[in-house]
């Protein structure tokens, strides 16, 4: 570990000569607020809180720190699950709030060029008054940036038919650790051009560089949709039934499950969602076909009534008005906000080969079994990506800190061994990092330690993340 | 520029211990062969061709040649088009011939596993045959190799709805220069699991690792589709009616464009495809839409109509029957070729916002009559990748070598302009590495030159390659 510098209140008037003093933040409140994101009970006090506007700003501090050695933690809307933002060593967190402008929305080339503090949703509800559409839709749309979905590498419920944020990726402007802007990329749909720095930096988590203007490539807005869910009795059957339905030719725009206790703590934390769910339900797919003509999409879904009929499934219930679409949908984005307020928990972020999905469940649910601790599961199947929630509920601090561990590991190495990996949308953080020998072997990482070292020799971008035992 | 070793006899007899003495080759006839690719009439000779079948070959032969610093040029089915395969340093020709097993087509999770030596064509029947498809399809697909493309990031007629290569590859098994074997990526859709490495050896040409096995994302196969040929009096009127398509809302499978020349010289070397071109037409636009659904293909075929009606078009062609869409697309693939047949030529491979494509075709011609050059332009418009043929015809061997390269310079700096970059599929390889300063500022080049170096510091990996002035 480095041995970085303490700030101190010369370091801070430097900050304010940088940025503005209204821009640079030393108070309890906004370390309470800025040292924690939406990861499990963490909280790291940051020592100073910078909202830098332009990248020639954050250039300036970059320089700053990189010569004096003081750790930059950058931060998007606060919303990541792996702990990607919290400053673990202390140092600058750098805000990028004021990063807020979506610069040109480019209808004739159906591009935006947006900087990296816009709200997601914010920007998918603008596209779309354009007639187009940026598809990633992670749950906290509402509230994250695209900055952070980039960082991560955001995934949603729409991934399984549109692709994560870095299929969307078509450009990048950053700052350098040396302080040097940088362009990755161009403004076109395809380049064969030198080493692919965009993916590079897309799912870095902000140790590689600053995003300071992203280039996205959109498509015209998909008008019509329709949802449905589908109860099984059976969560393998629920399982299976995923990869039945692309088997029959039909991609459908998200395909979610969750396992029964997600529905009821979710009907109890939402009482006015109006769901009457029988005793022997055990899973629930959420299924929405969408498309630009109703009745193609019509008939995706009538194939896919098709497949449900071998599955032993319940009634079926469809949403076709937007009133009943938002109630399906308000159902599966509130479970892990359901999950959050009855216990502590830690989320782990599971993905392997669709078809091997049922095996993954019945792994956790015997992992949990063995070690004594309740999950809560449910996540975007189509991708075979499971949230599993396990739960703190009465469990001993002790079992938390020290046994735990040993069962997560068990859960990822089944992962693996089913041709999955650690995370598939949250990102490694702060909280996955020593579960990274599961995936890569030393070679492997040393690679990426090496990456690492080329863009940020000095190791001042958001420390502590990513790498084990670091 | 490293002193590599000169092959002695000894260095032979150990390769032929590691890969059996059939599969070492020094023979003149085999130089020949191995010494040239599909790039212009440029040709380097090898002192030795290896044919490995493994990964445990590949490790060997590396682990020597980087001790003793011995350059190892990878091939696939040497159809690249910028001189990426070509031994410009001598040293080991690596062909991957032999790697030429489909391993695994997995149905239930609709991928393949593949090694890099399958011609790409063949894996696209094969997948086929399962109702699956893998849908990029370079113009050389009965000859190139899926580890090609995954080198060059290679694109095709489909792109423009499907994406390019990279855009479909889930994994990777590589060997490094070490001779360590690693692996990226997972069987998974998704992945937020450190530094994206799998997007990183896509495109690197063969600079940084031997890709041995390519984990492949597939999808159901689209088994409906419909062609048109779409006349027009005025090129840039073609290229405006590519925008005003997707501003519709239909993405077509393909939307290609051919200018007046391309289609006269391909009707030439091809007398058999039965086309009447009036005088007037000056472009064409061939444009393909697909589906699972008939009556929808039909409908985005219905809204293309409905488009064209403002761009002055001629009477449209549809092609409804596999030979009336073989005899369409036969001539767009041999558009190459019939320029080929004519003349040296060089092909620089634009791309730019597809909105931009007239102005960059505009100055393309201004340059040539500038320079006093003819240029043949076709290509893929509807990702704005326009293929620029410069013909040689009787200009002066000096003017070729001396102030055709100022011409280039001019044409990429348009296309850095109009907010594109040097190549859409064609890799820069040998030919266009000493234009890379156009695209990329002296850090972003240096960033690259940073990772070359973690992955091959001894810079025994396809040298001379992508950057400038090595």
């Amino acid at each position: 570990m480095k041995n970085y510098k303490t700030l101190t209140p010369s370091d801070i008037s430097h900050f304010e000569i940088l940025c503005g003093k209204a821009y640079v933040t030393t108070d309890a409140e906004a370390f309470e607020t800025y040292g924690s994101d939406e990861t499990e009970d963490l909280h790291f006090k940051p020592e100073v809180v910078l909202k830098p506007r332009t990248a020639q700003e954050i250039s300036q501090i970059l320089t700053y720190c990189n010569q004096n050695l003081i750790p930059v933690t950058p931060r998007g809307g606060g919303t990541g699950l792996s702990g990607g933002a919290l400053p673990v060593m202390g140092g600058v967190l750098l805000s990028m709030e004021r990063f807020n402008r979506i610069l040109e929305i480019d209808e004739l080339n159906q591009q935006v060029i947006t900087e990296p503090g816009v709200i997601t949703q914010v920007l998918q509800e603008t596209c779309i008054e354009k007639g187009l559409y940026y598809p990633p839709d992670p749950s906290s749309r509402g509230s994250c940036f695209i900055g952070g979905n980039l960082a991560e590498n955001a995934g949603g419920p729409r991934a399984v038919k549109y692709g994560v944020t870095k299929d969307w990726v078509l450009g990048l402007e950053a700052v350098l650790p040396s302080g040097e802007i940088i362009h990755t990329g161009a403004h076109t749909l395809k380049s064969s051009t030198g080493y692919n720095l965009t993916q590079l930096l897309i799912g870095s988590e902000g140790t590689l560089a600053i995003i300071t203007k992203v280039i996205l490539k959109l498509i015209p807005y998909p008008d019509t949709s329709l949802s449905m869910l589908v109860p099984f009795y059976n969560e393998t059957k629920a399982c299976e039934a995923v990869s039945a339905i692309f088997r029959a030719g039909v991609t459908p725009s998200a395909l979610e499950f969750m396992e029964r206790a997600a529905i009821d703590w979710t009907l109890r934390f939402k009482p006015d969602i109006n769901l009457q769910v029988p005793d022997n339900v055990k899973a629930h797919l959420l299924i929405e076909c969408d498309g630009n003509d109703a009745d193609y999409v019509m008939k995706q879904c009538e194939t896919i009534f098709g497949v449900m009929e071998a599955f032993e499934c319940g009634e079926i219930l469809i949403a076709q008005t937007a009133a009943e679409k938002d109630s399906l949908w308000k159902l599966r984005r509130s479970v892990a906000e359901a999950v959050k307020s009855n216990s502590v928990y830690k989320e782990e972020d599971t993905v392997v080969p669709r078809y091997r999905l049922p095996e993954l469940l019945a792994s956790v649910k015997e992992i949990g079994n063995r070690y004594g601790f309740q999950s809560v599961c449910y996540g975007h199947a189509g991708d075979g990506n499971l949230h599993v929630n396990i739960i703190k509920g009465n469990l001993s601090d002790d079992f938390w800190e020290n046994e735990l561990p040993k069962a997560i590991r068990e859960i990822f190495e089944t992962c693996v061994k089913l041709g999955g990996t650690l995370s598939g949308e949250h990102g490694i953080g702060w909280v996955q990092k020593n579960y990274m020998d599961i995936a890569f072997s030393e070679k492997e990482l040393d690679l990426q330690k090496g990456i690492k070292q080329v863009f940020d020799p000095n190791q001042i971008l958001n420390p502590g993340k990513i790498f084990p035992n670091e």
